[in-house]
């Protein structure tokens, strides 16, 4: 793990990924011939690569799947899993829609089409409102203004155009080495609301130059987005849109990855170290959130239990409105562990909570132990929260990244769709 | 189903039940001798039948179960399933107390030997905090004084008593007829949040004088919680106390009912009129609940696909918030529907939404349509709205309730304790 070096660049960081983004007017309509879109956030970004790359995606679960995932999805399994560009755009979810499909693929056909390779070859997403036509001349208007931005240094315009309610871009890089070869990668991310992953979270891309063969990598990813995106919730609600994308381009030089070896363990940690980071930013940036809430399960049968009992926790409401309130209401806690789907002996179960102001003990076997209310109100005043559960059942740990339940979040979603 | 007639009288109107309620002091201290406790909100109950019971109860499925839960069904079980007497207190859950299991007991013991009855005949249950110590002092001021002041016309007494952050109180009860007799059943219930219940919903007690064998009543509890208590989501917590007791007296004089006759039919539908409108009353009082909300699933190929659709859209934090804003963001709806743990074919869904200002078609084949945003606004101004889904895949219909996600809910659980 302390081979990684946190570098710049995110989607770019890796050899042979160019990316650009700006604003076309996919939510508010066509830039005035007159006016500049300098003062308008970006809403559709480009991703090319300088040659085809193996790629590998995780999706939604939910039955009501945006046309793009599909898209996408059917693109790859065309092109056995082969891409060279991304197209994704922020303002409208193209889902729920009579004419989806056709509008994902026009976007495939018009980026293919721009950068001269085939259709397949490209990947298409898109995030927002959920049941409104998308409207294909922005898209049209923006893709060949895209091609001609595209840079190795156009990590940042493309970021900001996934952004939808988000607050802050969200990129992660690091350096590793594989092979005796240097190798990259990095991601960006979006998402803020209808957050609660189930195979893959919201918009995702990750880059490498590493060389990785298919399989080894959907395997390092799936392994991947387990503990980390998967453990993620904000509100609860599992997007339709969902994709999390790894496209590795093989410039670095390296032996491709094949198999289970030393290089494969070293390229998942890299991937986890990014990941893992992306991840927090998102908790960190949930829909009117003031606090980043890390809850952490130990000494657990397994791992699948130590996931679902830190992710129970993370999505009770009455636990995230007591961590707006700072109120260490833990009994909230061991009555979200206490339901979540998960087999453990509950009269085992410790919990403590903490943060930089320091830590304390709030419950031991399933029962309150007395503590101090000023110095927890001293830790949940910080703006970043741990939860500690161990059930002393095992050697599992898993952690769950969240947010508090905020009257913000409510003024957000109660008025979304203006 | 219409041969009910709504009557007054709550947990009193059946034959052979008394009730009371007063102000002990759980939360806040014993009354002052000098002071009068009038002013002050009943938090302890109690409720005596003239001859011993027959009772059935569900309750909560939390691994985390409040002590008064295990020992309920621990006197139930030694009493083989005959009950006379309930004492209940709000302001302390007694959960997660190392002395829980104790208190519950001596609390069963006090009221037991109060009215002379054995204890195993005591139901007892609490509602409030987590996890703090209950005092005893409160319960031992509270039995005999209790005992003094039953009355056939104590019922609202009673039904005050347990409500917590409840701002009305629930009493609903019918009159009907089995085997030429008039029976009568009546229940209260108390919750507002914290509630997604799973097998029973917080603290429910009904009453009937109609006589009906220990397994029949049993059966028509679990049958009908199913789906009424069991379809109502407030928050997506599940409480540790869920309980929901039903008491038979037998005095209407009925041939006791013992097999799945017409009487035990009309008997279920009682107790689902009665059930249902708690049901109802609990979501309209929801914590910083505007509006009520009411979504059927029907046209289902089960009843447990359309409670599992139904439940998914009532427990969204997203479709709360926008029904706050009064925003036909229907989009959310549909991506609620897609992450049910159903089996079914989105692409057939059809959604509608309605109030008493008119019904619009939002959805049709899991595709928008277009509608009116101001017929859509105006429907939604209401304060109480109708989701109506239909599947288009059977026969099965099913209701679940809600309520809207606001800024008062946060305000409420951000500062529970205090």
């Amino acid at each position: 793990m302390e081979k990684f070096e946190i570098i710049n660049g995110g989607i770019c960081a890796a050899k042979g990924f160019k990316a650009s983004g700006l604003y076309c007017g996919i939510k508010h309509g066509l830039p005035d011939s007159n006016e500049s879109a300098i003062n308008k956030k970006n809403d559709i970004a480009m991703i090319f690569a300088d040659v085809v790359c193996n790629a590998a995606g995780v999706y939604t679960s939910n039955k009501v799947k945006g046309a793009p995932v599909l898209v996408t999805q059917n693109n790859l399994a065309k092109s056995g899993g082969k891409a060279r560009a991304v197209i994704v755009n922020s303002g409208n979810a193209n889902t729920c829609n009579a004419d989806g499909e056709e509008k994902a693929l026009e976007m495939c056909r018009l980026t293919g089409s721009q950068l001269g390779i085939p259709m397949e070859q490209v990947i298409v997403a898109s995030t927002g409102v959920i049941g409104q036509t998308l409207p294909i001349e922005p898209v049209k208007y923006a893709v060949p203004l895209l091609a001609e931005k595209l840079s190795y240094e156009g990590n940042t315009e493309a970021a900001t155009a996934i952004m939808t309610t988000d607050t802050v871009r969200k990129e992660y890089a690091v350096k590793f080495t594989a092979d005796g070869k240097e190798c990259h990668l990095g991601g960006m991310a979006k998402g803020s609301g209808m957050i609660h992953p189930n195979m893959a979270t919201t918009l995702n891309f990750i880059t490498t130059d590493c060389a990785v063969s298919p399989e080894m990598l959907q395997k390092a990813l799936s392994e991947i987005v387990k503990i980390t995106y998967n453990c993620l919730s904000v509100d609860g609600d599992q997007s339709t849109n969902d994709t999390c994308m790894l496209i590795a381009s093989g410039l670095a030089g390296n032996t491709e990855i094949t198999s289970e070896n030393a290089d494969f363990e070293t390229f998942k940690n890299a991937l986890y170290q990014v990941m893992k980071n992306l991840t927090i930013m998102l908790a960190k940036d949930g829909e009117g959130a003031t606090k980043l809430i890390t809850c952490t399960c130990g000494t657990s049968p397994d791992l699948d239990t130590s996931i679902t009992v830190a992710k129970s926790v993370i999505r009770s409401p009455l636990f995230k409105c007591a961590m707006f309130g700072e109120d260490a209401n833990w009994g909230r806690i061991l009555c979200a562990i206490g339901y979540a789907e998960a087999d453990f002996d509950i009269n085992k179960v410790d919990v403590d909570i903490a943060s930089r102001a320091g830590r304390t003990a709030v419950c031991r076997n399933g029962a309150g132990v007395d503590f101090s209310e000023e110095k927890a109100a001293e830790i949940l005043k910080e703006d970043e929260i741990e939860i500690l559960i161990e059930l002393n059942s095992g050697t599992a740990t898993a952690t769950a990244w969240g947010c508090d339940l905020t009257y913000d979040y409510v003024k957000i979603n109660g008025d979304y769709r203006s």
